[in-house]
């Protein structure tokens, strides 16, 4: 049987990565290292350097590959990401095919934490309905966005006792605001969902590139920084092409 | 100026230690060390063995005290709270004036991580606000329970595309199962929330004393494990004298 690693490698800081992470690194045959499509060089460039950092292990070699990319003439939305899903576990099965045997280890390595936000997981449940190998997985925790958020903004994410609701976009501009929470973490918004809740009932806690040097973050009462996030939301995606950014919207008493 | 480091170390593994936690560690005159007042021994031996594993300046000292305890007379919950983090943030201010001088740097070892259910930021409010020193705060973040809960359990917290609410035991007692999600992660529940809701309706996925060797896992619908995780749990807490335990709520389809 193969072992899959599913290792959290945190947001933009390679010194998120954890002691189990490292180790788990350390165990692996080969580390499978998506070349590019996902639009962000920057995510393969901190792979990559997480690895010349912490890999120690001369057995253990660096598989590069092309991400499949989503067809997005696909009209339904459910569809295009089940077809996605799809064609990545069948990359991964050949890949893990072609360069491991029995018994062999195979490292992923996930953008902040595999357990909120992430397909990885999603993808080994197909990957494990079509391979011709059994694999057993293990999944090793990484910091979150939502955590580098809360540590650069020196904050909690909850009240004293209160509920948090972790969102997305979409939801945020479907449903408004959670009427039973007063913290919400908006994940996947790749707008600025924000501005359509009533402005001056809700702080704004925001974050981009989180852990990264070049890190942003801007806070305040919504109907005082909301113009100036999106502004630097457009600034510096134009500057280097692309934006990951997550915020905290609290109620105000 | 001095410097006070809230460093996250994770839920009882020492390899859920960031390479950033260990940096900030080895950067600390001094390291706050409770010795007991949280009924947790555990607790304090995982801050020592942490500091032992990692620690590698010659110049920082342990500093061990006795965490103030709460006044369970006080009849009011608010209050008792209040008054048990001034308590704290008292003993802190104490502590900080006589072991380190200006522009010294103090390290305060987290349990799980700063933002989720921690009062260590809002202690330092309160300390802010009496102390006769000026310090800034720096948090770095830890693994959150829940995130050992899923990594154990080799789940994401959220469905595609769903929401996930953050909450208490209490207030899962007192309001049920969030309308506005279809997962809940319960926290701070001293008892078995959980048995209080329709047992048909969730699967239930739920651990204790994640990331250490004893941990215990067990998942399943509800109506089928409710009543062996309860057994587990009492028999776990008759066997350490205590438990820490969070669990994950999913709406079944």
């Amino acid at each position: 049987m193969r072992t899959l690693l599913v290792i959290g490698i945190g947001t933009g800081n390679p010194e998120h990565m954890t002691v189990q992470a490292i180790n788990a690194l350390n165990r692996a045959d080969i580390v499978l290292i998506p070349r590019k499509g996902e639009g962000k060089e920057a995510l393969a460039d901190l792979r990559r350097e997480i690895c010349r950092r912490y890999l120690a292990n001369a057995g253990t070699r660096l598989v590069a590959f092309d991400l499949p990319e989503r067809d997005e003439a696909e009209p339904s939305y459910a569809r295009r990401v089940a077809d996605w899903h799809a064609a990545i576990a069948r990359t991964y099965r050949d890949l893990i095919a072609r360069h491991t045997g029995e018994g062999g280890t195979v490292a992923l390595l996930v953008w902040g934490d595999p357990s909120l936000y992430d397909s990885t997981l999603r993808i080994l449940d197909r990957l494990e309905d079509m391979a011709d190998f059994a694999f057993r997985r293990e999944v090793i925790p990484g910091i979150a966005s939502i955590q580098a958020l809360a540590a650069s903004h020196a904050m909690a994410l909850n009240t004293v006792g209160g509920a948090v609701q972790l969102t997305t976009g979409r939801r945020l501009r479907q449903e408004g605001f959670p009427d039973n929470a007063d913290s919400a973490v908006v994940l996947l918004d790749g707008e600025t969902a924000f501005e359509t809740l009533p402005q001056a009932d809700y702080d704004i806690f925001w974050g981009a590139y989180l852990g990264a040097p070049d890190e942003i973050t801007l806070a305040g009462p919504l109907h005082q920084v909301a113009g100036r996030i999106v502004e630097a939301r457009l600034a510096a995606r134009q500057r280097k092409g692309w934006i990951m950014d997550t915020y905290l919207l609290r109620r105000r008493r």
